[in-house]
């Protein structure tokens, strides 16, 4: 079983199977083995123990994810009930070798680079479902370059804007946040490897040299020091999620609002209803924007952690697992939810043009103060600006025409430009050059 | 399995089998099954039908909890895919029956319920660990009414008090902490059951009928209305075991410091260490710190998801299962390992009194000062009381050995008082009197 | 000055007074004020002393906030200058009376009491706000009892509801709210006075007495011990605060999505626009939101200051001050704001009609599907209201008329029924008894 | 007056006069100066009116910092009141002016570049203080390169160190968080100018080039596109702050942790107490680890604030100002405070020793363990070490005494091991490397 019931919306199949115990597990051995590996080649421990310990280190019935989780509770870490496990399992077969298992370790090494492991996978998970959603959206920008719709501030009508702007909007801080995932997924996929308290004193003076082939075996990079206290590479990674994951509520919430019935602009493939027939719900934007409510405490949570005592802590470090596997996973479903919704999220350009229409030219009046102010100064024009917009609101009528019963403004300006005081595509500014700037 | 190795340390046994897919999807079958009893009762549905329901309300290979989670994540909640399934069970054995499930209700009804029989669960194992520590803790403050230790301020020697007194400290913020946290577990174990939009429509006037007997049923109250997008009581939940959380942590502090070797007052029975002998870790303590630092921002996440959209919300109500599953399991995690390391806490009294006696009894110079002031005045008392001080660091002499040097101290103190002036007995104020008091 | 620019959107006018430094300094005053008397009465000080104390407890430019501000950066708190300042005014008046200022307290004793005093005053603010936000949404649930609009769910046009009804449901849980922050400041609102390490050892045996009288004398309640580092009393107003916080957003989000242009159901007075004339922008819900997204944080950093060691922490005390000012103000801007918006909320009743309207009955597929499905099957029911809702959306006919459409509907339905399925009075179920309920 | 006593210990003068209204008021004005400017350059108004706008832009009577705090909660931001002030300020002195003021602006355009500018002015404060840090830091870890002392886990004692390695890791950790600090200000410095909805369409097609010309004046960069609601540049600076926050938090730890008494390792200048004239408290430290603790939950605050609606956003944008304010001032503290300390940090060398010494060489005990595993077993190893352990514990004799004892091990190891295995200099393993790696 890869995924609980109460985390099924804050997760996905593949990153609930990379967070498994089997995965987690996995990990650990792996560690053990490279290690053991690593000292061999070095000279600290005899190949023949090393070759013990990695025919013994891979799942089976020797390895119970739930005594060792049970058992975790009275050490305070996994590793020594893994370690324990492993260790009567290589001695079973070879009494010589068990006692060179996990040589010069110490419980969080192996706990730490078994987590990096399991983000190492993890990442290439998002890797892939940011590069489809990035995709979608530049296609839909493109398509939309000429889309015309509401700008909207403060959930009211401003000005037209072009939905290709907006999606570029998107585009371009999703670029940048996955950018900055990626750095920090560099910077953070480090080997953790100290022994007892972070000199490597066990192996005398060729701590490095095994440090090097062990990262070189795990595919790890060797820091310039063990970061069992010092958690920022971490922190910077769960920040950088928490931010993308911000951004994918952004756009979650805007397609939600845009897939108002009263709004209808736009719609994504969604979720029926287990009451309602007529109903479709934004449920991957529900997905994404749960993630975006829960991400910031997570965050927080990680970074309280960071005060960590000496070599290593009394409960930082104990609070990481849980947050950092949520973290990823969190925002793992979020931008699965809005891959797919990106993929298929229908686009109602007719209902857009409509929208701004309904106003009856009401979003023009920055338009038109524009050209009113320099004209027949700032108070003139708002007058009679204002005076339009009520009898717009009050009659119906289109705000242009109420401007054209009004003399001075006829006189100032011309037949042409109040004929296409309304056009949107006339009142667009720098849209397109910052859409093309946005998916540069 | 009930444990996810990621979440060990921030689960127990039996809390992790309480929030398992298991115990999650009876709880949801049980709401299906009583609604539909219920509707019957009323003579809404046929009571044939509820009795077919009830029959295939039960676990069983039927419900899928890998799929399930997996088509929640397409309907953005797992009521969907459950009632389907029941739906296809009951319709199975009796087709004109499987019309009748679900009947009149949401999805939120059904995954709201659950989750607050879940709590339900939960809360008599919190209670019962709470009781436990509360009674270890009474016992230990009074076995130390009288054993004298240094109370510490900013980390720093202040004035001695009785360890009867800091435990007492501890019993109060727990018992005021567990107060709260039951007061909201009644406040908040509340039946959900509104329908489509909370009105309960589609069973005309008589919603609250079946709304009585479906509470009841369950053993939960039914509230004056539907709280789809009304959090607050469950947010007080959340809150009110962060804070209880918080109590702990602050204990779990205390007691990871006065174990440190340079202190050695107190000790946890603990957990070994992978790589050194000697050591023994307060494990119990990190548990209960990890909480700590990692329940403010559950907590977080669970309010910020309390801005609800109208009826039923969009991602606010998504996030808060993994939220409030993990609150209660963390709280619970430090809740019975803080019950443990009370129950064997190991209390050095010998070397409390020697911490005092090394200060050189510098840690009465506040009582020197009182005796002095008014005697001659502030200026001059800080002046000597300073001088001794210094002496005493720099000669290890005792500081009332060399108060008795300044004749003018000589003139104004007893030869009684300064006899007594370092004896920690003689300066502990109102410690029994208030120890007494937080015991209540 | 009493609001910076900076926090102006997240404070009122009277509350930032009264977290203003002249208020700050003058509560720390007070206590000091009021120790003296405390003193002097149960005899511990001179009366002289205590009443040249008081003479001088007063603001004025002895007291230079910006330079206790500065000191308290060396010291750790803002205690150790404030009573450096007094003792030099009060001795500068009579050097014998200088020795008895701050006699037997702790930096803590006077800084605590003095945030309680300010938190009291904070609390009429807070009470007068929420009693007139009551009062204009109990008034407007009765005015819109009948108001029939569109309930929704996942931001879907879902059933009918009343508005009196939405609003009961905002009245409720902000009733709730207060109480549980009444009540905390209930608890919250005790003494600090506990002396060096909490036992008031330099007042001998007569602590709880000066406890007692100093207690009464600020209008406060003496607790059973200091709580210098038991902060749950406090950890749980800030919660209380972050919860009513979060249902003041909840009411805040729904009045700003009903005040979209293309919803048009409520108005705030709201504010204007810098650029664009036609706007009328939600600004008073814009602070309501706003404190709702900053509230948890602000929760968490408080709880996260609660693992406080030994008898007064290093760090965790001294995060709070900053914190919970954040959280009483940010609460009582969105209060504020919340409780102007509610007397001036305009509603068009007959938008929200027409908006049901304009789903041309699709939102009353429910209601069809509980007619049907006991009668023809739920199979059958599905596809016959499906293929209607297919066609009402691409014909633009009412739902109804095209399930008359259909023979098998028409033989099992009655004219009446048909005629009166898409009456929103007629399927609000038990809304009004809710209401009411909710009103209590 | 520029520090509220509220919190005094949560900024620096410095950056409190940065963040005070003066500053505030004046980087907007600066806005709207440079604003006209560029608008005047590119032939937009005319220069007269740049001229004039430029004259009343600058602090004094007109512009009253209350009355605007006030006016900002009726219309939701201070932008508003700020230009209608500077508006009559300029048409008092030239009426056909006063019309160009704020042109082809929106009050988020005024608002943000006026955060950024303030935000510019503080990072000079922050870089300042972090080379400071960083120097003092690196000088000590040279200092000390050779001084043992105990390495801790789990606040128990482990196996030596050396303080120039524990010292290391303070710096290496804030050198990567400062250049995290660094980046996310060079990425979020950005001008803001967008006006109604971003797409400047009130400046036709001049908009990029009155842009840059406004960047330029400014000293800022102009970004590809207005980013109102992507706030994801300024959450990254937010979080890197943050996470420096923890790194400072974590040196704090572990300084208050060595100042105990009991420990006396190190010690911090601090500050006295009101009560105990003995007391020296780390005040540095406590005001690193009160940021330390609040931190997080501003983080979280601000990441809650990025899910922001279309074009500019009701709430998220409303909650920015006070939590980038108190997050930067917090974090400034807290640098400041501990750049103090580290300059005059005090370390005692042989108390370092000394407390190796106090456990009688049972810190060597994983030494032991490497020596003796290959050479009797694992299990042979554990036994006798835990014997020698337990007699070291009661007997108060040395560690190796003991293990000479045991025959089989003066069998298998030389006298010349036996006689080192507690010379803490021996058992440093990597110490050095590491050291020089991590100041690199």
């Amino acid at each position: 079983m890869t995924a609980r019931l109460v985390d099924s919306l804050a997760t996905t199949a593949p990153l609930a199977a990379i967070f498994a115990d089997e995965s987690v597990l996995q990990s650990m051995l792996d560690f053990e083995a490279a290690l053991a590996a690593a000292e061999a080649q070095v000279g600290i421990i005899p190949q023949g123990a090393a070759d013990a310990i990695r025919a013994a280190a891979s799942l089976g019935e020797t390895f119970d994810a739930n005594a060792i989780a049970e058992a975790s509770r009275e050490s305070g870490t996994p590793a020594i009930p893994l370690v324990k496990a492993l260790t009567s399992k290589v001695a079973a077969a070879d009494a010589e070798s068990g006692r060179f298992v996990h040589w010069g370790a110490t419980s969080q090494d192996v706990a730490d680079s078994a987590l990096v492991l399991t983000l190492a996978k993890a990442r290439v998970v998002l890797a892939g479902d940011h590069a489809r959603l990035d995709k979608s959206l530049r296609a839909l920008s493109e398509r939309h370059a000429r889309t015309v719709m509401l700008g909207r501030t403060l959930l009211q009508p401003a000005v037209p804007i072009t939905f290709g702007l907006k999606v570029a909007g998107w585009v371009a801080a999703l670029a940048r946040g996955w950018a900055r995932v990626d750095a920090a997924f560099d910077a953070a996929l480090l080997l953790q490897f100290g022994g007892a308290a972070g000199t490597l004193a066990a192996l005398g003076d060729r701590g490095p040299a095994v440090a090097r082939e062990l990262a070189g075996a795990l595919k790890l990079r060797a820091p310039e020091a063990p970061w069992h206290t010092h958690r920022d590479r971490l922190a910077a990674l769960v920040a950088a999620l928490g931010i993308y994951g911000g951004s994918l509520g952004k756009a979650a919430r805007d397609i939600s609002l845009l897939m108002q019935d009263e709004v209808g602009e736009t719609s994504e493939p969604g979720g029926g209803s287990s009451s309602m027939p007529q109903k479709r719900n934004p449920s991957a934007c529900a997905i994404a924007l749960a993630a975006a409510v829960r991400l910031p405490g997570l965050v927080a949570a990680y970074l309280a952690a960071m005060v960590q005592e000496h070599e290593r802590a009394v409960g930082g470090w104990h609070a990481e697992w849980p947050t950092i596997a949520a973290t990823v996973q969190t925002t793992g479903a979020a931008l699965a939810a809005m891959a797919g919704a990106a993929d298929d999220l229908t686009v109602d350009a007719d209902r857009m043009r409509a929208n701004i229409e309904r106003t009856n030219g009401a979003v023009f009046a920055e338009r038109a103060m524009v050209l009113l102010a320099p004209r027949i100064g700032k108070e003139a024009a708002q007058t009679a600006i204002a005076g339009a917009l009520d009898r717009t609101r009050s009659t119906n009528q289109r705000f242009a025409t109420l401007l054209m019963e009004n003399p001075e403004i006829m006189r100032v300006l011309s037949q042409e430009q109040l004929r296409t005081l309304e056009t949107p595509e006339d009142y667009l500014g720098s849209a397109e050059t910052m859409r093309i700037a946005l998916l540069g």
